[in-house]
């Protein structure tokens, strides 16, 4: 990028930042937004940083910094966001989270602001014609439905997506045995338009399952969408004909609980009316994940879950 | 912020976005992170943007600008945003969706990441110990809980909250008729740490009904919590006593749809396994809140809705 393309920038956050003002200094009284404003006080819109040359004199360059200091309160938060609990989403990403309270199915809805790629992680049946007028309304092109493993306890919406949508692809991965357009495995990309959903095995919970990661523009993971693997506080039953509960301890740690601590884990379920939690949070509060390896077995052995009514 | 302060910032970014490219090679292939990270190829370590001075050549400072450049995505990000369909919440801010599977109703945990202090908007009683439980896992210091209004369908857990967390101060709008510890209404300031909620009086579903609104840093709203003044692609019946739906589609309009676009709506409610909503959706795809004010108001007679269990 230019630094005139910069200055233009620049320009647009000042006019942006110097209306966050107009309006803080009409209502806002916030600790958070005083200290964003008492950077902003000295701002002057006549100048911006690409105006910045050999012949600007040593005063008006350091006025030129300071206006720079106080036009970047996002990238001083980009910083304070390194030890936060949580990192942005990619900037261009449109994200929504959709609950089946049917079966407590998770569909996650991701696309590129840009382009109106589109995917849906985990689809459910019955849901097919909300999430469908979701992508209408958000005006959006549905190019995959993605699973993250074949569900014992719901069926997939991705066929009769694909039945409205001719142009949408299914996508599972190779070891689940379940039919799709696309296969993947550990490793491959999942990419609409200028984003990519990285894809991890992690079977245990069925032979099949996988992990997808969502990475930010500095390529830190952001978002891991875990399918069964793991749950908040929780991890899937190991007790079907595909289950191992040492394969999904190992897997659950070695790949998923290895990601950054600020890393969101998305699940395929939750039971308890969570919607989100951390890699930092299950590495201390996971009931089952914090114990040894060979505690984990005895606890899954011993959960003598019934079966799934579907 | 000193420029030298801002220094050291942009060392961290150039170190964390170095590292970053270094992932990035070994797995990302993404458009977007090779966008990130073709940004990102020329930036030198060894220098920052405070040791910019009258003294500096202006291949160097060129040079500088150039890492500037590169350094700053995430303000190009922040200015990317300024046209985005919402805005990243406050940098300081932990938050978490929370939901009630009886009675369809949304709690809203909020913390500053840097006190530690929170709330929760409009707990429900009997899941008061899951809601204690993870500010517990968080370590967070809950100080107020937080009501939207008098609810029909359930019962505030604000009463129990108090019981088992002394410290803690109710609050519901004093045109709720409800008991509380403190009463807020138009233009008054939840305070949490260095972030704020400000209130809007939205009254139509009931007279008390309020509207939480927390802003970011540039004094731009983010997230509007609603309660039951507009739900997503709905809003709250107004067939009991204190309804009125003239008054909720004046407010409605007047105080809510006429946020930024870019506004986040997060409402008290959702029956369709939808999370959340923007201002720009609303205003677009609401079947009720579309329509003309006497449309509106015929529609919301013709409702006919069975009274609540509760």
């Amino acid at each position: 990028m230019s630094s005139f393309g910069l200055g233009l920038r620049l320009s647009k956050v000042t006019v942006e930042l110097a209306a966050g003002i107009a309006r803080r200094n009409q209502t806002v009284k916030s600790g958070a937004v005083s200290l964003a404003c008492s950077r902003l006080q000295h701002v002057d819109q006549s100048q911006s940083l690409h105006t910045l040359s050999a012949h600007t004199p040593a005063r008006s360059r350091s006025r030129l910094l300071q206006e720079y200091n106080n036009t970047s309160c996002n990238l001083v938060n980009f910083v304070r966001n390194m030890s936060a609990e949580t990192l942005p989403d990619p900037s261009n990403l449109i994200f929504r989270q959709l609950f089946d309270y049917q079966s407590y199915t998770y569909t996650y809805l991701l696309a590129d602001k840009d382009t109106k790629d589109a995917i849906l992680i985990d689809p459910v049946i019955e849901l097919v014609k909300r999430d469908l007028h979701l992508v209408e309304d958000l005006g959006l092109n549905l190019i995959y439905a993605v699973n993250t493993h074949c569900h014992a306890d719901h069926i997939t919406g991705s066929g009769l997506l694909k039945e409205k949508l001719p142009n949408c692809k299914s996508i599972i991965s190779g070891n689940s045995g379940a039919k799709a357009d696309l296969y993947i495995d550990e490793g491959d990309q999942i990419k609409f338009g200028n984003l990519a959903l990285e894809v991890l095995s992690t079977p245990g919970h069925t032979s099949g399952c996988v992990t997808y990661v969502l990475r930010n523009e500095t390529g830190t993971p952001v978002i891991a969408f875990t399918g069964d693997a793991i749950l908040i506080r929780g991890c899937g039953r190991t007790d079907f004909q595909e289950g191992d509960s040492g394969m999904l301890y190992d897997n659950v740690h070695g790949k998923i609980l290895s990601l950054p601590p600020t890393t969101r884990l998305m699940p395929a379920h939750d039971y308890t009316g969570q919607t989100v939690t951390t890699v930092k949070e299950e590495l201390q509060f996971n009931p089952r994940l914090t114990k040894t390896k060979e505690e984990f077995i005895k606890i899954m052995q011993e959960l003598n879950l019934p079966y799934q009514k579907r």
